[in-house]
């Protein structure tokens, strides 16, 4: 029985969780679950999960839930009740599925409790790479990734030492937009932004597949996660979104992952490693049926959030924090309406040509460099 | 440094085998060199890698290669000096390149031996997986695979447990007729079925891989090599043979092996496992470059010999004997000229239809199930 404290439970990658959770009763129990502001899924997965404890965003949320949680239960907010959530004893996997910079912290203090980490915030390692990287070699401690390209790298590395290994290449859909030209992206509603064509996944990271800022996360997580220097690191575009990701080794044979696109499959690995379970809900890829598959060069020029992503890794510090902000606040304000699609790319280029990096930040250099980031982003065109 | 004796050192695989081993030559030395009646070119390899043994198939060709060779090299000669190569005390490895159903002997003198085996031979495991597979249980020893295919498999296998294998797939690139019809495979010639579209083979494999043959063989073979019933095991057609093969697991991920189709990297995989070297003659592999993979369904009817395969191996016992030994003439009666291409097929056919299996056999029997098979297969038609 594998006990789980689950950050971010009525988000796309929570919810996935639970719902593997949920076939393999025998294996698993939930025994945290923090929520952000919905309030009504939160009581939901409560009192089917029954979990120890319950953290919410703020004292507000936590007073609307609270009559509605099952007796034993201990209710929690606020930052403090995250941290309550991610240290908590009797869990023995973290799985981190806050979306945003603010999955640092609790990650950091999950590392520093001992726990193993199911790592599906990409922001944990792009803002605090250097951190958490140090913090989990000290603790021994085993970050899980749940993202399916990082769990497709993670599996095809399996046994194989690192002096091995030639480059790693992430795979990217291309997003909802990817037959479109710069040209074509102007005017672009959120509704056609959303329309991922593989994936279901929340409105954050499926705009971020359509600016590929969030291959250029993913770039950024796997060089920590991996230990392997940028320019070791390739994207290239594969509609399909059936090879997730490939390793080359040194005598150029490649190991592939591949499989149909259903998050549950890599969330329920992290779960069970080293073991794999059945599946029962995901179908069996069958490559006959899909007949071909198709991959092209990643074009630079079109997608100028990766080429940021490189950049920005590459300068290393508080540059990658920085790149990140920005984009969560562009991509905010493009959901609501408030800027063109266009101008997610402005604004995080405005922001990092902005910045002077710290070299090995400390955790509060990082959340000042997050803080200015958004700011500025915040800022841009008013 | 990696001793290696060589058995079918002037075949194929054996010379890509040197090809690989002269490219490290700090780390890999010949200590045995045994072919079969190539003698001019068994006189260059000896000369050129300076083993301390070689062996050729018949005194006749002893006498012609004896004035030849180095000071120092011992020569032997038949079925006794090859199961001396194969049982050199001073070889860490042995590499099984010989062609056909004769490899089995001198592989089982090798594994009792207690060597390490790279496995280029199939019709090993095909005629005694039972009394092979058991032999290198007892002794401990590896059998590392060097065909393509089950390399692959290898490789996808890394460390994970046998339960948690679903399913294997062996891709086939359908030879060189693969787009015909039964119909336009009457009359072909030899020399159009040796055009195989992506791989540098010998004569034999190339006609097996044009009647499915040769994956008929790889079915059984890995049966025996990673343990999965035939039930769990599939072809299917990848003209571009870039995908080798790929493992399912239980949980619905696959994981594949790739890379552009070379010898030189299985060959290189089974002498440095669990290392890997640089393989410096071998280009990488640029998927965007190719830009589609594709894959069809295996047609049954249309390539009975890998129906026969299956059917051989579920029956057990002599039967894959018989099933190879029967091919292995039928091909050398194709390739003179004496039948007609679909007539491998008949051939085939008629010995499994006349033979009565015995179960869990010696190597006597199958020796005599083998003679059997070869008289019946020669008969056909005349």
């Amino acid at each position: 029985m594998k006990r789980i404290s689950l950050l971010g439970s009525t988000g796309s990658v929570g919810t996935q969780t639970l719902d593997v959770v949920s076939r393999h009763p025998e294996s698993f129990r939930v025994e945290a679950l923090a929520a952000g502001r919905n309030a009504e899924l939160v009581i939901e997965q409560a009192n089917r999960f029954r979990p120890r404890l319950v953290s919410v965003a703020t004292k507000e949320i936590a007073d609307r839930v609270e009559a509605h949680l099952p007796a034993g239960t201990k209710l929690v907010y606020g930052d403090e009740g995250l941290i309550e959530a991610a240290t908590l004893p009797d869990a023995d996997i973290v799985v981190t599925a806050i979306v945003g910079s603010q999955g640092l912290k609790p990650t950091l203090a999950a590392i520093e409790a001992g726990k193993p980490i199911g790592l599906a915030n990409k922001e944990t390692l792009v803002s605090g790479g250097h951190l958490v990287s140090e913090a989990a070699k000290r603790k021994g401690v085993r970050l899980l990734p749940v993202d399916s390209e990082h769990s497709a790298i993670f599996q095809c590395l399996n046994g194989e030492p690192r002096s091995a290994v030639r480059r790693i290449v992430l795979t990217a859909s291309g997003g909802s937009f990817r037959d479109r030209t710069r040209d074509e992206l102007v005017g672009v509603t959120v509704q056609e932004a959303l329309a991922h064509p593989n994936w279901s996944m929340g409105s954050k990271v499926t705009i971020d597949s359509a600016t590929m800022a969030n291959k250029g996360l993913e770039v950024i997580e796997a060089h920590w996660l991996f230990d392997v220097p940028f320019e070791q690191i390739e994207v290239i575009v594969h509609p399909e979104s059936i090879v997730h990701s490939f390793v080359e080794f040194e005598d150029r044979s490649i190991v592939a992952q591949m499989g149909v696109p259903d998050m549950r499959v890599p969330i329920q690995y992290a779960l069970t490693y080293p073991e794999r379970f059945a599946s029962p809900a995901v179908p069996s890829l069958d490559l006959t049926e899909l007949g071909k598959l198709h991959f092209r060069k990643m074009d630079y020029d079109r997608f100028r959030m990766l080429r940021m992503a490189f950049d920005c890794g590459k300068a290393g510090g508080t540059m990658p924090a920085v790149y990140n902000a920005a984009n969560e606040v562009a991509v905010a304000r493009f959901l609501t309406g408030d800027i063109a699609f266009l101008d997610i790319e402005s604004i995080v280029e405005t922001a990092i040509n902005g910045h002077r990096p710290i070299a090995y930040p400390t955790l509060e250099e990082i959340g000042e460099a997050d803080d200015w980031a958004r700011r500025t982003a915040n800022g841009y065109g008013r």
